[in-house]
């Protein structure tokens, strides 16, 4: 495994591409080491004459400049707007703030939206896009792991509300997403392997031969190497090709909660306390979960669930209700967690179990008192 | 013309049906008297299984009752939330507020908001049920002539923000619109006036037999008899022929706004004092400016625009600048009022003009020059 210097920032930065086949929605994901200095010329071969940058109070003293520079150079009009950083951000006072900002920057419909940040920024600057004059366009310039594979392809933004995370927002296809894997190099260890576990997921859904590929080649993904640029890249095909079968999620989307519904019911009973737990250290858990579960219900192999968590355990990653910083609450307080979310129709549970690895599928309808055996035992046994 | 009795609802009210043709946002308005009384079973004839309903405190304490009775009738969840009324709810506090709400009423993705109201709380509740969830769906009960006839068609929802009207929101199109003309009865004769200006002008933009049958049948209009029911029906089927060809205003649904540019000056000028003027009321003064403007630019002949005006006038509608109560401003303050149109593309004015009654026209890039000149005889002349 062989690392590649860390910067090789060139305005001809080579990227692997690719492809989100959305009809008219359609845009390309870009990935590569220094694409952020090359923001400027793909922005304005999109038509753009301006662009309104949104970023957070982390991201923004790192890359707003560089990202600036490189559109105004480019000829477009140029503004920066930088948020707290933090969940709370994706508020109704978040998406007041934002769609001022555009508004105040004069983001005619031909224009664009820039988010540079995390999940955070994507997700509102995505919803201030969607709902600024009824839409203008946006480009997601993802500066994390968990956000360049997961959160930034898909179309799905949106704030938080009092009654849950995400429930107020829209689907907007972002017009380019530039993953710069450079932005990573600085990213701390444990938002890596955070994001990392959204990366392995995508093998446990449906690829067997991507998560044999990830045992195998992690550790350059960790470092920088060209497995990282490879990593993201797959990673984004995977989401892409769930999301071009499904935009709206009515259907197979669904199976992108693999290791979800147990991971939110432990965001939610940590109060998102991130000191406690992030969300990929919640998917993490929720990962091995899903499998262990299969495995009660006599889907697939304990050995199966058995090489998941060893996989995840040698990245750093928690991988049991007992790994939860403070406790992971009562099998009843999980159980009213997993309840209150979205993903429950008409009342009853549905799950992403799986058969083997890479054989997930979506199950409606299983029992609450199923749910419980197993949580129970996953407790009595930690 | 005779007038029928106020009184004629029932659960089989007879209706006209409009679709708007929109592929997998096709959707029917109906246009009758007593139709509320029948939405229990329309609205559960969609497959919703629980339905929110967003009003105001002018609306809700006259009609609420009855729709949410026959919503519980057909076996639907019902819940109301009642907003101030006026266009000051249309902010984010109002969306935050419309949202929880929905929210709390365990709205889900096969359910429904129910719009009860003009086109304040029509926008308003639209916009919240195209947010919540990323999109449920929603059935506009337009309680206003004005919002029957315009805004509850179309699919246009959205909130004002500090930069100006409706500049935040999202297309969302209703699964439904109950237009219940019984509903119009008790509504104040100005509010009527100011919707007819919006009938009125669908003859304006390409139906001359449309206009002429309005100056033959306005009266019938007013006193609810079954003409006012033809004129509903009518302007909403032009409303949907132009939705339909263009759903996301980049081409041909501008025309919808003759008269407006002119009107959403003044109204910005009066500061949307509805003691001064109210929308409609600036769109009548605008539909007449617009074919003066025409007969100056030798594109009409003046006779139209007496047309045009001395029927508006018959109805009792305002038009002209020195209508305006408290004064329009000058010329100066006009034309800035204009360029803050949100359909100012690249600079230059957009207006809609008309070679004719019925022959209206998009022309973009008229010079500011010209409307200044424009202006300044009409100001002169009154």
């Amino acid at each position: 495994m062989s690392s590649v210097p860390a910067q090789t920032s060139t305005a001809t930065a080579s990227a692997i591409t690719v492809p989100v086949s959305l009809g008219d929605r359609a845009y390309d994901i870009l990935v590569g080491r220094g694409l952020i200095e090359t923001a400027g010329s793909r922005i304005a071969a999109l038509g753009a004459r301006a662009a309104a940058i949104v970023t957070d109070e982390h991201v923004g003293p790192l890359y707003a400049k560089a990202v600036s520079h490189s559109l105004e150079a480019s000829g477009l009009r140029t503004s920066v707007v930088t948020l707290p950083p933090g969940e709370a951000t994706k508020s109704y006072a978040g998406l007041e703030r934002v769609c001022d900002a555009v508004l105040e920057a004069k983001i005619e419909r031909g224009d664009l939206v820039v988010a540079l940040g995390g999940g955070v920024i994507g997700d509102l600057a995505g919803f201030a896009a969607a709902a600024v004059r009824r839409g203008v366009r946006f480009v997601q310039v993802p500066t994390t792991l968990l956000s360049q594979v997961d959160s930034s392809v898909g179309g799905k933004t949106g704030i938080n509300s009092r009654h849950g995370k995400n429930l107020v927002g829209a689907f907007h296809q972002p017009s380019l997403v530039l993953a710069d894997t450079s932005l990573l190099d600085t990213l701390p260890a444990r938002e890596m392997r955070a994001g990392y576990a959204e990366v392995a997921k995508y093998g446990l859904i449906d690829d067997v031969r991507f998560f044999a590929w990830c045992e195998a080649n992690w550790k350059g993904i960790f470092d920088g190497g060209p497995e990282r640029d490879e990593a993201v890249a797959q990673s984004c095909r995977a989401k892409a090709a769930v999301v071009v079968r499904d935009e709206h999620e009515t259907g197979d989307r669904a199976l992108l909660n693999l290791g979800h519904t147990f991971g939110h019911a432990l965001e939610r009973i940590t109060r998102y306390d991130s000191t406690r737990l992030v969300h990929g250290e919640g998917v993490a858990i929720g990962l091995t979960l899903a499998f262990r579960f299969s495995a009660a219900l006599g889907l697939c192999q304990l050995s199966d669930a058995e090489r998941v968590e060893s996989h995840l355990k040698s990245v750093g990653l928690p991988t049991r209700l007992s790994h939860v910083p403070g406790g992971c609450g009562t099998v009843d307080e999980l159980l009213d967690a997993m309840a209150q979310d979205k993903k429950v129709k008409g009342g009853s549970l549905t799950f992403i179990l799986a058969r083997g690895i890479g054989q997930s599928f979506i199950a409606p309808g299983i029992e609450a008192e199923k749910v419980r055996t197993f949580l129970t035992s996953e407790i009595d046994a930690s």
